[in-house]
């Protein structure tokens, strides 16, 4: 396994292909160092004993123990740790461990590539195979660009005026192929080893030529990545790790790229467009089923301290507000878990969650978040907004006044009163808020995405059917499809 | 096991001692046999084979198959089965099965009983278990009563005016005790075999009178049950299961009561008030879990149905409030599996629910329930209030109107149409609908009540933490407390 | 002015064509007692001098003070006293009071029937003003016909299986018309004297047949009325008002109808089908204005009350629960005085409430009705779903029992606690909980039609030139569309 | 009246006396300039004819059309004009006006000067009149220093650690007192011409030297403002009005500060503590009905904005989220109607808004802020945060490819579409959107605060007595108290 040190090392060797305020620039600019310190801690904890059942893995490939992020899950145990490390992870940097995007597009091309190689007796899974240990030797990173441009939101790929608005397959040669197109909003592909493209959405025969996987090194010729990273004011005396994490998000953009062979992974097979794009956004959204009740926890955290800070601790609405988090972050949680014990060994071995509690637990974070901020923020109080900058508790003629009346609650010091109040600023009132917000609503689906599954995916016909029984419609009731349903668990787990 | 037939032949035998509209009466009373009829379904489905795995389950008392409703779970799987039986019998009589709270009780007893052996050298655990043979060879129905009429909401029992407000013992004789006090909205109480009182709140040394638990059977010298009936308009020519089923709720006096010693349980022992009534109130919250997506089911189902009768069913907003069901069910129905995945082997050999997720998503359920109707109300359209009454579908002038002006959908016949309209009245504009709502919000526990048992299990500290660490605060982040939770699961099921 | 008295006369002159539980019956029906009780308030408040200033008015036809409920606003102050009237009764009789349904119709008429001849030179306005006149005289109460069955509801009139899905006229004769269809959900028209029939939506060219409206005497040949009538169960002791009031709704049949000309204020004028349902749906929504802050009046006082049964009325999660009903009522409210103050002064000399106003203060009742029952019944606790019959409270047995434990807060006799619980149960546990609950939400417009209308009438428009001229797209900002609108009021107020 | 252009040359003649970011400053300051475009509006515009109704009224002091900035509004047309000009400039500068907070305090001060004389024999109004005199003349911006530390929220002024936790008298002398102590969070103290200090909460006698208010120029001795400005990021190419605009808050300290006797306008007057706090919190809640629904008016420009730029305007969820954002916005403008209409003639003469449609109006808004983001970010979707940087658009090899692949919609040029995304950026993920965020919430009273002022000034014992009246425990029903307030209005008005 990979330590943080040659991360970094690997990443500073690659050729400067991002564009960040005007310039082309390479991997040393510190303005994506936060999102790579992000990264680290993917590496540092895989090295701690403490940390390795949830972190690492064995692999089948190799017999080796390898990073979690590397390796799809085998089993439901496996589901569930994967949460229980997000959850870990996320906790400690406070925000989004961004390795999740990689590892469920490996997950998701383990399943689709074979299923794929069922339908049409292409090679795809060997090909994918080979990459994902190799990947695993490498304990790479990769960020998944997945969100095309879109163009017109209702019209399909081959419709739009512009037929780049989706990435496509512009010519196919024997030892690759040539594509074209833009990925937006693709979170830390400006500190990725790798970047994989995925379909980002249904298709019909006439788009099959955006029906395009593949992968290939972030550097590479013909791809460019206009970032815009996000970070925290830099803090001059009152260090902490908040502020030492970050993110980037780039825009990717293929002109005439050429892939080779051995990194393709669909090509034309339109009808697995779908399978694909969702066999992704469901893995992902149970990764959120770790990562926002972390995110629920760091505010849940927050708000509980300033709650202490103000001496508001005990009064009746703040702590029903305290429960509130609990609430959203274990019921999002408890959505991870059931998606893992009712969920689906597929024919490629890996074991996937159930769509329904995915989408059901992940729907409840993005509809939450924007009042998770509230809490915190009534809570807090209007302080949080109007503190003044580090620099006037520095500056000799504002610090007396700074230290003295910073303090509300004596049982904490002029400099841990600062401290709470400058991280719920950086929580709610820095340029991460916003990236949070709207991350927390879109990210891996929107609510309104998660609704058109549930709508897909949900079994609305055995509901109506208890309707129908009890009006007197129908004269029997077949409950079996709903409830027969056995949980990989317990003693039905010898079959996995 | 016990048949359905036999046990309304048994509750036939009971001494007459209800009290309804002003009459002493024995259970053959027609108002009570909607709830009658409920109860037997959990006979009726125990006896065919597709359902044993779920109705039914190994009894290590006496080696043999019982019904599930009378043995407490043994491991994760049990939690799980007897959630998914929960949900089945709920789905099939439209309603609450009522059957659970005396198995909650039993639950609870299990694990108490056996804690204050430990504790104080008692015989309560041996006495219990002998009764739990007892019921479990007759396979007893009991009603748990818990709630008493609790006077001033601001003192606790012995600070009460009148100290009969909350139940408790008045004499303790070699043979038994005698006990005085009354229950309220005691569910089926009125046909059942058996009643089983707990205590209801946590209690001080200066209460410990009030900490008594005990069963006697429901037609007990002394015990009298002042019963409400809850039951739909009887129909006249379209007969349905709906209309079969309902409730009663009883308050039940004691008025110097005897309670022989052998079904004695608690008496005294105040400390353990505050447990006994939280491993009921958990044990029943995790029951929510299975019954209370059953309910989302069926207005699901309804709303479906009555969606496809006004031919709105493919509309945006429609579509979208289905949507919601599906979120609430299946989150609580997750909530209600992570409690059994990480939940706790007591010292009596019961396994018990996660207690936090039993609460979150109780509480979900409870705060969501009057919005359900709503969405119900709102697809439906006001015709579910104004809905002409069954005998002007029957009468000759009338009939050819009604049947002319009933049909929306030309998919659903005249008879159909009325059928669908007459289960949403049901639903929403009978009798039922406030019993449901109400029940929705306080059954097992208002969501006031979940919040305040949150503040108490939840670990805020530990999130608090995370807060300091990522302010600087504290230099270290000791995620283990919350983290090295291993799931009763996989690998690590051999323990039970 | 009538007196209730002779209301009631006038009544029971009437021919017998109601229809109820499979009888054909005339107005003396016990049944309907409860809304004829209501009615009746209407009328003696009006003979009360310390009301008169808001229950009459003097009207410009006969020179004389009449019921405000027979007179059109005139000026925006009128409009404010018609609010104040109906929130005044609405308490008085714990509910609906059911006759502003007529008043809404000669309201919208009354303009309509302008429009309509200034457009086509037609002579309804007249025509309708002759019948205001007798209709004022007499003091006449009529209900409003206005949804008709509808049948499919993706398809417009003319396209329907059944054409008489809405009514419609079937011939037009010299001495008037015939018409044909149902209209449901009519309340009040079992004891109204007059039906007045609207139609119910917009129509095309192709729908002509659709556009009609007419009054006509309730008890009119060939005119069904199949009622549905909706009541609290019989008080035997403790007598008190809200049991006396109710409701019923019926169906009205029109089976080839022969309606006079002089009765007929729109036949075939399809380009006013909109606009005279939007003018009734409208000013309904601003009687909503008067009469859902005082259901809300009603649960807020109700639920404050049973708080203090409970002793629980300085709590502060209570406080927090009853603050909402005050923000719900108050700023439903508040929208009904904008819609006076920001209204329009029509041809007709009829004053109109401004429609935006209007719809956001119905929808935000609309949308928390359910709630305002929810929290009822989470301050109240579950004994309001299982407190005994009345019966036992009066039994010679059960009684002594009923007295001492129905007592909570002991500054409440038994007989005051035992009020405060039976009224609590007839709000939350009766049938016309289902009743105000379902009415809440769709009379006079569920949340969904409010919501259609305002995406007709809002002007976003200008709030996009907003966000055009911020992000520097057009140069400059007109605001004056918005803003430039006077209140019809103050200094202005000389206009009219 | 002043021009903006002499309002700034005032300004830079002002004492250096801000830091920001460690440094002492003067108005001069780059970052104070987007607060002082804010202000600038509010002279501009009241320059301009075709505004002067809305943004000047008549002085009864000096017989001139002043800025109505200056003047208290004598009658409820002038508070209608008053909300409607906050609106007016609110939509203008897309934010905060900032001005209205002096204009309260000026309104607040009119007031209870005038009581405190009547009780006192004072003479506070006589020279707060002088002062309102000489502020009008100079056309004064004032910003209004009400919020203090606070220090521990559960103790009272004098029970504090640091008697300095609340800004106080220290000594009173012949020409004047000294004050010490800071407030916090005080918008726009950087750039106003004075600084008007009131008490911040109800007080007892024992914290009578904490009753003082008084007003000094912003850069008086012994006055300190450590300032923190809010901005958007400069633009360098597409330049437009919004980023142009924004704002400051300051903590201004008093360290033993001299304010002369002609400047003090209450001194220990204790027992009207809270009178003061609440009629500038009660009059700021007033101008929040023009503010909150302007902020909203810009939310849905925006919203509708992008929506066309996705081609989604259409949809129907979108549809149905801009009509929440005229529901929020005009049930808060009614709320400020309504206020006006039912206000109260103050014995000073100004007219004041009622309370209880102040204090409803303002916390919907603070309630449904966030939720307002919420809906733009998920209309707009993930593009609002990760939107590459304006650079991106001007380095020549990447403005291609950002100018082929911004464009969704072909209505919209590549600028146009740019223009709109930089706008949502602004909107939802700048420094700005977290201050608006927060500012919505808390800004003029939380949630929690208007809450807490309507358990106080709402009159919940009249509905109690409905519920009484109805329940039969009160005979009578007196609803006189509720519904015999006149409005102040049509016929009414003469006396005003």
């Amino acid at each position: 396994m990979r330590t943080s040190a040659q991360y970094y090392k690997d990443l500073k060797k690659m050729k400067p292909n991002l564009y960040i305020g005007g310039k082309r620039l390479g991997r040393d600019d510190v303005r994506i160092r936060p999102g790579i310190n992000v990264i680290s801690v993917t590496f540092d904890l895989a090295q701690e004993p403490k940390w390795q059942d949830i972190l690492t893995m064995k692999s089948s490939l190799s017999g080796k123990e390898v990073n979690r992020y590397t390796y799809p899950p085998q089993n439901p145990y496996d589901l569930l740790q994967k949460q229980k490390m997000i959850r870990l992870l996320t906790q400690r940097v406070g925000g989004c461990i961004q390795r999740c995007m990689g590892y469920d597009a490996l997950i998701a091309l383990s399943i689709a590539t074979k299923e794929m190689d069922e339908k049409y007796g292409t090679e795809y899974h060997e090909r994918f195979m080979k990459y994902l240990g190799y990947s695993q030797e490498r304990d790479l990173v990769a960020a998944c660009a997945q969100t095309d441009m879109k163009g017109d939101r209702l019209k399909r790929p081959c419709e739009q005026p512009d037929p780049d608005a989706y990435l496509h397959v512009v010519d196919v040669r024997d030892d690759g192929i040539i594509v074209r197109g833009a990925k937006i909003s693709i979170t830390m592909a400006a500190y990725a080893d790798e970047i994989i493209v995925l379909p980002t959405r249904a298709l019909r025969e006439q788009d099959k030529d955006y029906a395009v996987a593949f992968a290939i090194p972030a550097d590479w010729d013909r791809v460019h990545l206009v970032t815009r990273p996000v970070w925290v004011r830099k803090r001059k005396a009152i260090k902490a790790p908040f502020p030492e994490y970050g993110v980037s998000d780039s825009m990717v953009i293929f002109d005439d790229t050429f892939i080779p062979k051995d990194r393709v992974f669909m090509c034309k097979e339109w009808e697995f467009g779908r399978r694909l794009a969702l066999l992704f956004a469901n893995s992902h959204r149970h990764s959120y089923s770790g990562c926002k009740p972390a995110i629920s926890d760091m505010l849940c955290g927050a708000t509980a301290l300033v709650a202490e800070a103000n001496h508001i601790e005990r009064v009746d609405h703040v702590r029903q507000k305290l429960s509130e988090f609990a609430g959203g972050a274990e019921l999002a949680y408890a959505a991870g878990i059931a998606a893992a014990v009712y969920g689906e060994k597929t024919s490629s071995g890996t074991f996937f969650p159930n769509p329904v509690y995915a989408n059901v637990g992940r729907r409840l974070m993005g509809e939450t978040i924007y009042h998770e901020f509230n809490i915190l923020t009534e809570v807090a109080g209007g302080l949080s907004a109007t503190l003044p900058f580090e620099d006037e508790f520095i500056h000799e003629k504002t610090k007396p006044y700074m230290d003295k009346y910073i303090v509300r609650n004596p049982i904490f010091s002029p400099e841990d009163s600062h401290r709470i109040w400058r991280l719920v600023e950086d929580l709610i009132a820095s340029p991460m808020s916003a990236w949070y917000q709207i991350a927390g609503v879109h990210g891996g689906g929107s609510p309104i995405m998660e609704t058109i599954t549930l709508n897909v995916e949900y079994d609305y016909e055995s509901k109506k059917n208890i309707a129908k029984y009890l009006a007197g419609i129908s004269k029997e009731l077949d409950q079996s499809k709903d409830l027969s349903i056995e949980p990989v668990f317990g003693e039905h787990q010898e079959n996995y």
